[in-house]
Parts: C-alpha cells; sequence; structure tokens
C-alpha cells in the first residue's frame, strides 16, 4: 500500500512537472509571436520585455503572488517563498485520507509559477513598439506579485468567486481575459504607435516584420497549451484522471484546429486572400476559448467552441482597429474577446455551471485588473513615464531602450 | 491489484500523451525546415501551408480518418469522432483479460492523429513556391481523411499487408513514403519552378532564404521523432516495455546521428564543400531509415542504417534533379527514398520480417498513395487549377495567394 | 511486489527519457544562441557546426565515451557500444537488493549521451567565425570520445575526485566549466577575429545579427535546463526523489530569473541602456552556477546563487575583452567563470560538500582539460590548420567552408 501511494505520488509529481515544463515554454512562444508581429526596429526591446517578465514573474510570485493566490490564513506578504519551504513526507501523506497531498507542493508551485508568467506575457505585446521598457518591467512586478494573483485567490484560491459557482478549469478569464484587460488599460494610456492612424480616419497596416517568427511562436504555443491544459486536470494517475487528461488534450488539439480553419475561412472571404496573421490569431483564439473548459464538450463539441473563437477573433481585430485601439500583436482579441466567449461557453456542455455564474466572473475579474491596472499605469506614467518620445519612436524603440539593434546586417539602417 | 491495473494505465496513457505532443511538434519542425529552403516571396505561403494542414488533419482525420484506419466494422463514414466517443472504464480494464485496454483511447486518438499531420507535412515542401493555396487544402482533405488512413488500414489498422508479414514499426512507409509518393505525385502533374532547369538542361540551384530556420526544423524534428518512434511501442508499464522504449530512442538518436554524418562526408567529397542542406537531409533521411524499426538493431547497428540513408539522400537528391523533379525540400529523397531502404532494411536485424513482405508493402502502398493522389491532384487542376499564374510566381506566391510577405523590411521588395 | 518494482522501474526510465529528450534539444538552444550573436557571414558554418557536434558526440559516445566514463574495469576502448548491449532483466532487478537497477540501462546511455553533446556545444561559439569547421570537427571527436569522459570518469564514473569529497549535481564544473576550458584553449590558439580589438588597444563592437534567433537560444536552453537539472537526480519513483526533481526545477528556474534580473541591473547601470545579450548572458549564467547543486538550496537560496552568476557574467565578458580573448556568444564567461562560481557555491547550502574539495574538484578539472584540449588543438593545427585565410575570413566562413550563405537574399551580399 505504501509502495502505491508512494508511486502515485510520484507519478502525479512527473506529470505535473512536464506539464510545467510546457508552459513555461509557452513564454518563448509569445517572444516569437510578438517579435515576429512588431517591426525590425522595435524586436530586441520586445525580445527584452518578454524574457525579462518571465524572470520577474517567476520572483514576484514565489515572494508574495503564490502566497496571496493560494493562503486564505495569515499575513499576506512578503511570504519569500515560506509557503514551499516544507514538503509533504510519506507519513503525512498515508495519514492524511482523502484530503492529503498526493503530489510535490513544489511541483504545483512550479506550476503556478509559469501561470504567472504566461498572463504577463500577453500583455507586453500590446504596448510594443512604444512604451518604455522600464515602465512595462515595474507594471510586471505589480501585476504578478499582485493584481494577477488576488483575482486568482477569488477562484482558483477557493474565494468568493469559486463560491458562486464561477468555473474555469484552466483559465481562460482568470490567466487570459486577466492578461488582455491589463493591456487594454496600457494600451488606451499609450495610445497609437504613430502612424497607426491617419488624420481622417483611416487605418494603416503596419505589417509584422517576421512571419516565420510568429509562426513559430504560435506552434510552440499550441504545444505549450498541452500542459496548460493538460496539466490543470491536476491528477493523473488513475483511470478517471488519466481519460480526463486525454481528453482536455484531444479537446485542446481540436479547439486550436477549428478556430484557425474558422479565421481562414472568414479572411478568405473578407480580404479575398488567406491572411496568415489570422489563421495564427485564429488557433489562438481557439485555444483561449476551450480553455476554461477542455474536458465536458465532445471532440467535436471542442472543435466548434474553437471555431466560433477563431470567428470572434477576426472581427474583434478589425473592430478594435476601428476604435483607435492599437495592439500591434492582437493580443486583446485573441486572449480577451475569445476568453469571454470561453468563460461564456462553458454552461454549453457543462451543466454544473451557470451563464450567471460565469457571466459573473466575467465581470468581476475584467472589473478588478481592468481598473487596477488602469491605476497602476496611470501611477508610473506621472512618476517616470510610459512613453518614449517622438524621436524615439521613430529611430525605433529598440535604440532608445536598448542600445541596439535585432538585425543589424539586415535591414540596412546601418 | 486495482491499484497496480490504474497506475499501468495512467502511466501508459501519459506516456502516450507526452509522445503525441512530441509528434504534434514535428509539425512546426516541417514547417520551419520547409520555409528556410524556399525564397523570402514565398515564405509566407509555406508557413500557412504547414500550419492549416495540420489543422486540417485534425479535423479531418477526427471525421473519417480514425475510423477507417481502426474500425474494421460498420458503415465507413461520417463517424464525427464517435469512435472516441465512449472511454475505458475501471471494470472494463478488470474485466479484460489480456486484450483488455491500458491506456485511454483518446490518447491513443491524439497519438494518431498527429501521425496523420506528419505524412501530410511531408508533401507541402515538394510543391512550394508554385501551387495555389487552396488547391493544396483540399488536397489536405482527401489526404488526412481517406488516402493516408485507407493504406494505414492495411497495415496498423490490421488489414491485409498486416496479415501478409509486412513489418513497419513506426511508418517509414506507412507515413513517410506515403508522404513521399502523394508529393511526386503532386510534383509530377504540377511542373518545377520558373528558372529551376534552363533550356539546355542545366539545373541551377535556388538557394533557401534562411538556414537558420532549416536548421532549427530539423532540430525541432529530430526531438519530435523520439515521441514519433518511442510512442510506437504503445507501451511502457513493465520492465521489458521500458527497456524496448530506451532502446528504441537511442537507435533513433543514432540513426540521426549517422545519417548526418554519412551524408556530410559524401557531400564534401562530391562538392568539396561541407553543405548545410545535405547535412540537414543526412540527419533526416537517417530517422526516416530507422523508423521501420528502431528496435530490433544494437545501437550500432542503427548507426549503420542510419548512415545508408544518409548516404542514399545525396544521391536521390542528385537523381531527381537530372529528371527535372523539382523538390525544393528535397522531401520526396529524404521521406521516400530513405523510406524505401528504412523498410527494406528491416529483416536484416529482424527475423520476423521478409524481405518478400517487405517489398509486398512498398509496392502496395507506393501504388496506392501514388495512384490515388495522381487521380486527386489531377481533378482539383481540372476544376480550379493546381498551379499559380507565371506572373504570380514572378512575384512570388505569398502576395497572390496570401497578400503580404514574410519579410516585408529585410528583402528591399517594397 | 513485482508489479510495483515493474511500475516503479518503468516510470524511472520514462522520467530519464524525457529528460533526455529534453536535454538533446539543449543542442538546438546552442546552436540557435550562437548563430544569433555571429554576423551573417558566419551563420550557416557555425549551424553545421552545432549539429555536426551533436552527431559526432553521439557517436564517439557510444563508441570509447560512455565506457570510458562508467566502466572502471577491462580494457577501455574502443567498446563500439558494449556496455548497452545487455538490457536489464525482471529476475536481476528482484534479485538485486539495494544494489539493483532501477531503470534502464538504455535510458541511462540516452541521458549521458546529450550531456557529452552540450558540453562540445559549449566550444563552437567560443571559437566562432575564423576557426576552419574540419579542425573544429576533429576536436569533437577527441573532447567528446576522451578528453569529456576521462575527467567524467573522476567524478560521476566513481574515480578519484568523487572520492575526494568533489561533488557537482549535474556539472557545472564537468561539464559546463570543461566545455568552457576546451573553448578557451581553442581561443587562444586561434587568436581573435579580425577587427575585433584595434592598434591602439580599442575593443569594436561585432554585434549578432539576429537577436530574435538568440533568444530563442536561450529560452530553448531554459527550458531543457529542467531536463538537466531534473534528471540528474536520477529517480523520481518515490516520495522523497519526486520531491527533489521538483524542488530542483523551481531551484533551476528561479537561479535563471536571478541571474537575468541582476545582469540587467549591473548592465543598466554600467552601459545606461537595457543590453539585451547581457540578459540572456544572465540567464544562461544563473543556470550554469545552480547546476553544481540545484536541491540543497532553498528557493530564496537558488535565486541568490543565479543573481551572482548574473553579476559575474557581466563582468567576466568585459574583462575577457580587456585581455583579447575573443569569445563571440560570451561562452567562456557564461559556463566557465559562472560554472566555477556554482562549484565553488555549493558547501554554502550542502553541508556534505567542503570548500576544499569544490576547488581541488575546480583545478583539477581545468587543468586537464585546458591542458589535453591545448595539446589536440595544437596537433590540429601543425598538421591541417585551424584557422581560415584573412580573405576567407574577410568573405566569411560560410562560403570557404559551406559553400553557401545563411541568408542569401537578406544581405546584399548577391
Amino acid at each position: 500500500m505504501e509502495d502505491i501511494v508512494q508511486l502515485k505520488y510520484a507519478l502525479d509529481t512527473f506529470y505535473f512537472l512536464m506539464c510545467a515544463v510546457l508552459v513555461m515554454w509557452m513564454a518563448c512562444g509569445f517572444a516569437m509571436l510578438e517579435a515576429g508581429l512588431v517591426r525590425t526596429k522595435s524586436t530586441t526591446e520586445i525580445l527584452a520585455k518578454n524574457i525579462a517578465l518571465f524572470a520577474i514573474a517567476s520572483i514576484m510570485y514565489l515572494m508574495v503572488g503564490y502566497y496571496i493566490m493560494y493562503s486564505s490564513t495569515g499575513p499576506i506578504f512578503p511570504s519569500l517563498g515560506m509557503l514551499i519551504g516544507q514538503e509533504n513526507t510519506l507519513d503525512a501523506v498515508m495519514a492524511g485520507g482523502d484530503d492529503a497531498p498526493y503530489y510535490s507542493s513544489r511541483a504545483d508551485f512550479f506550476f503556478q509559477i509559469v501561470f504567472a508568467g504566461a498572463c504577463m506575457s500577453i500583455v507586453s505585446g500590446a504596448v510594443a513598439e512604444r512604451m518604455r521598457l522600464w515602465a512595462f518591467l515595474l507594471f510586471a512586478v505589480i501585476m504578478t506579485g499582485f493584481i494577477y494573483p488576488i483575482q486568482g485567490a477569488w477562484s482558483w484560491g477557493g474565494g468568493w468567486l469559486s463560491e458562486m459557482g464561477y468555473s474555469d478549469y484552466a483559465g481562460s478569464g482568470i490567466v487570459h481575459m486577466a492578461g488582455a484587460a491589463a493591456a487594454l488599460a496600457g494600451v488606451i494610456l499609450l495610445g497609437p504607435r504613430k502612424g497607426k492612424y491617419g488624420p481622417n480616419g483611416q487605418i494603416n497596416a503596419i505589417p509584422g516584420c517576421n512571419l516565420a517568427l510568429s509562426t513559430l511562436g504560435i506552434f510552440i504555443l499550441w504545444m505549450g497549451w498541452f500542459g496548460f491544459n493538460g496539466g490543470s486536470e491536476l491528477k493523473i494517475s488513475d483511470i478517471e484522471s488519466a481519460n480526463n487528461v486525454a481528453q482536455v488534450m484531444v479537446n485542446t488539439n481540436l479547439a486550436a484546429a477549428g478556430g484557425l480553419i474558422a479565421a481562414m475561412i472568414v479572411s478568405r472571404l473578407l480580404f479575398g486572400k488567406t491572411d496568415l496573421t489570422m489563421l495564427l490569431n485564429g488557433a489562438l483564439a481557439g485555444l483561449v476559448s476551450i480553455t476554461a473548459d477542455p474536458l465536458s464538450p465532445t471532440a467535436f463539441g471542442a472543435l466548434l467552441v474553437g471555431a466560433v473563437g477563431g470567428v470572434i477573433v477576426v472581427f474583434s481585430v478589425l473592430a478594435l482597429d476601428r476604435v483607435k485601439i492599437d495592439d500591434p500583436a492582437g493580443a486583446i482579441s485573441a486572449h480577451g474577446s475569445a476568453g469571454i466567449w470561453g468563460v461564456l461557453a462553458v454552461p454549453l456542455s457543462n451543466a454544473e455551471a451557470t451563464f450567471g455564474g460565469q457571466l459573473l466572473g466575467v465581470i468581476a475579474i475584467f472589473a478588478w485588473v481592468f481598473l487596477a491596472s488602469l491605476i497602476i499605469w496611470s501611477v508610473i506614467k506621472a512618476v517616470i513615464g510610459i512613453r518614449i518620445s517622438e524621436a524615439e519612436e521613430y529611430e525605433g524603440v529598440d535604440i532608445s531602450e536598448c542600445g541596439m539593434e535585432a538585425y543589424p546586417e539586415f535591414t540596412g539602417n546601418k
């Protein structure tokens, strides 16, 4: 019996760790996606933002975030990682009954830390090409240490939202829409890139400089999502859990496929061409959409949930440009609009969720993250400024913030 | 006992899922490899083809392909994923005896779906730079929904080829040569790129635009192949199976190494330079060669099987150019020629396979896939056309099909 | 009981294999990192070096390296993979008592082979842009077949260094500093790139051509390191081992984060700009630093160990330039200087290690690898030459060694 318990514990821990590695990998996916969608003169800076934010998320979530999100008692911060100071022993596991820990608390911590990174990664694309690097990094400190974990505590931490019946399996709302809400607040305060919108209301396309990189990014995100959703079952060591994890992965894949194909068809009909960036956004929107419940739908249902997400993202991108919300990576549409759809779609296949509970969750998470972010961005703006100068923007944020170009030999700027 | 059964089931399911994630990752490897081997003006379109075909493969294999390949009874289609509607229960697993399911049927489905994607990925590189995008996508629908699974049913589905003794562990023939056969049919109907072959028989090199991307692609494929071959043992939860999976991974790695080194030496002797694209093709050919049986050879034997594959691919690339088969990615050589070698090499180390059975498999699979593809390509050609116009080809398939360049700031086309 | 033993064996083997796949993936990380840090005219050659060296490492380690490193008796070489000829049986496992094998010896072999590849990967970046390709490949044969495994036998093989108390969990010294020592010897004999150091002592920056690729490389290395360190626990199938693996992964992540943030702050203070290449080097140095003991420190301690590594790497890069050691990839600093720090930091958290034992290990490994490499490089230099001509260097090592450019359409060289 002891042997069985140890083996189950080991398998569940290993499963958690492998899924966490896949989610960590998503940080690279976001970096590549965004680096391909900006111009060459903004590439170094967005790479720096993306890798630095993951480091910041790791540190802040260790220091305070994990404690805020998963500790319902005691002083809030700083924890300095206190919560993960002790580890489960065989005795504790054997003695614990149904509530006994069945995997390493450090594996759980690792899995949670990479989620905080993913949430923050969403922000960086939307504010690309014009924000001061250190203003962004400062916001990342607050977002990953406080704003994200506080609302996370409401649901995954067992707080009031979960008691109200809000259901969000792997975080269409808690992670993706939350990231999009923080991004939206930043973009509104920041304003669009110079030249994006003309004086007579025209919308100028600013093509991404490296679509191979962006496609790589979406493939990485697609792959990493098997850990993001697959790991959120939290257990694999019995037949039912194993079946569930498999179901989740199948559905995640089909939702991405559905989103891609739907966005491809819609953009072909709208534009007459097969717009690669819309294919990529469609796959991403499909993944975001299914994340609130990748377990309950059938494979065919998951395909449809993703396809609707893929349609939504195309129209959301067009609509945001209409109201002059300049989001170079389409992050607000892919994570925000599709995220809301994902949360609201849960009751369609999951009888335990209600439309009211889901709507409440969307409103509460969006309101909190958007308002808190708006305040923090405003304070940063007032104190150190959030936008580079017009001259710096013309020359490129890479030179002004990082002092180096990403592709010095390619662009003839030298 | 129940606990043991559940744990074994969970471990085998988890192993299957991780391997499937690695195989899914190969879709990205093909995309990067091919995007690096075409010209900049064809990059967006090949990226679009590669990510869209994976989505199409996922959907078509769900709808009909899996049913055709693994269901020997009942109506053939559409299945709408019916086959994965129900999942194994503990009772079924306990009651089943030796034939009991020992892993999630959804995990198996996920593993099979990514194989269908891999097979189709092989085609895209060969027809690059000149085919209409939607003609390709239409072919992908037929290939992944029907042509691939029908011949898959003959062997892995328990059909007549398996009864005739055809042995193909992870699909040197069933996946790789099949993809190459479909590609060959397409290339023959499509004709070479403008300028590839001169009026007096000269062969003009058209260098790939981004060898860093192609090298990334081969590394991704090399990594993903550990899931492709490693997962094809189908079981890991006992000592013998675990030893086998480990053996398979060791051999897969050494075959790739052997193929790379052999192609490097041959191309150095032939050309006087160390041709990077031949190194990459050599590694790929080594991987394809060992796929028909990565279990039976010793590590040293696997090295030799891969090395022969690496030699074959160099001469195959040269020979195809001689007969004006224009394959920008070398896919027909790496997957077709090396795939045939891999299938025929099985009896060298596996006493249960016969040369006759292997040859029969090669002929049957090649004939079916090549002829069926030729018909489908011909129908598509007749109805909507498969080739872009000469003016479009000159300007680049990216503009004509996708309306955007992959590297707009790099190439000075703007 | 038999079932339990089989399951444990299977789980530990699977864990080993997954970690090995992640370490294999690091070969790609090194390739991308280095390809982004050199100039376009040296990109093809560094890609060729990196993928070829992994193939060479696999073959040489099979032929002789593994035997040298882990066989304390019998004839030294060649083994032709003899050591992995036989595999564990259930009887052997059941009969073995505490010393019984508990995972596949082939999985161990696979894990070890990818470590040999990682060690060699470190060398390629330092000698970039000016070395003859085949001189490098020849050195790779000797390094992975003999120099690396001989010192590996001293510690991990159970030799005299391990008996003297040298403690190096996953190889800050045995892998990383060893690679850096071989690189240093090569760089000293090779001399700096033309134009790197001016006649009056000025140091000219030679910017890397593709920082997106380098960032991708660091993300890959960061991901792969979870296998590198996580797999070095060598066991996961009981509660204590599972906890340890989780702890190792958490600490590995935090050390990378600490290194990145520390290097970011230091370089911002020194240069006034946020130097992306220093962020990348900082993350890498953090990873190298924690590798000697990712288990003993608390999460907070790991953060500090990594942060000190991140500070060290910045000053080490500057110091090496001062003494005209031209290392295009910063490999000697990130793997050598940070590696030494990592080894010496072990006693800070691990009571079983002594400062004396660690220092002895640093000196012994460095002395052996540096001197042996110096001799081998010298012999190669005398016999076939190690440096390309000045004219070839001006035109680019890609043309002289590989006969092709990596980005023919981008650079206007055509």
